[in-house]
């Protein structure tokens, strides 16, 4: 099958599509410290969702960490829906807005979870915050994620640094 | 990276691991019914979780229809617990049994929702059951779901059978 056309409704998310890199670190006051290095794509088929999915490794042993899949829905009006898949047997729906259009660089955008749903045997997250920043040359995205987990408050989770793959 | 051993949690699903394409059909008192070719992939990294994605195209137009990613991981005394995104906005938590050995063929996995969660654009879905079906020779696999969806009671919806790839 040759590339589809993008859809309309992803326009304000086209400069996400591609693959990503780059490296992050994570903290949590029940964990030690970690750093890490990153993959992203973000992906379409010609209707009006990006498929999403990243890949961490642990930056000294390259050993697999994490990883996340999904998709990424516009809902009019800058607004946003995220569905996302865990491994470690979570689920979260992330509601937001997209500020700035990341089909010309210099986006931000800013997700709340409005559920987080786990299995029997996943560790307790209640709330997830995500905040991506795009660059404005558009080669560059930034994140940030915090959550509520183990009975904790909100806190600060992780911070990467991706850069545009060729 | 060389592929990594399996992790041992995973023997019992390890005859899932692979490519596996075929074709189903689809059908809900709301809709038309639709013929559909797909194609789904079970990886792993060596951590005790297996990676699902599957994606489907219009049997007559070959154009893309549905797919779902997600993590299917063993929880012990044959266990399963499923969690998958859906492009429309739906997020499922399932929970189940793998009945026979899958490392052997043979294998009966039962999954029946205990959660099923909607972005504020997504259709209601308030219940899903999902059969898979692994037969002796461990070439085929064939899987049901039945949803409660649209405000309706758990009803049939697809039926599909898949071949393992080279």
């Amino acid at each position: 099958m040759s590339a589809p056309e993008l859809h309309p409704d992803l326009e304000p998310l086209r400069a996400l599509l591609g693959t990503w890199a780059g490296s992050g670190s994570g903290s949590y006051p029940t964990i030690e410290p970690f750093a890490y290095n990153e993959e992203i794509t973000f992906g379409h088929v010609g209707k009006p969702f990006l498929a999403y999915g990243q890949k961490t490794r642990d930056a000294s042993t390259g050993l697999p960490l994490h990883a996340e899949t999904g998709y990424w829905r516009p809902a009019g009006s800058g607004r946003l829906e995220v569905v996302l898949s865990h491994p470690s047997g979570l689920l979260e729906l992330q509601l937001g807005t997209i500020n700035g259009s990341p089909a010309g660089g210099g986006a931000v955008i800013e997700l709340r979870s409005s559920a987080v749903v786990g299995t029997p045997t996943a560790k307790s997250v209640t709330e997830v915050h995500r905040r991506f920043e795009l660059s404005a040359d558009g080669q560059v995205i930034s994140y940030d994620v915090s959550m509520a987990a183990m009975g904790l408050p909100l806190t600060h989770h992780l911070h990467a640094e991706l850069r545009r793959q060729a």
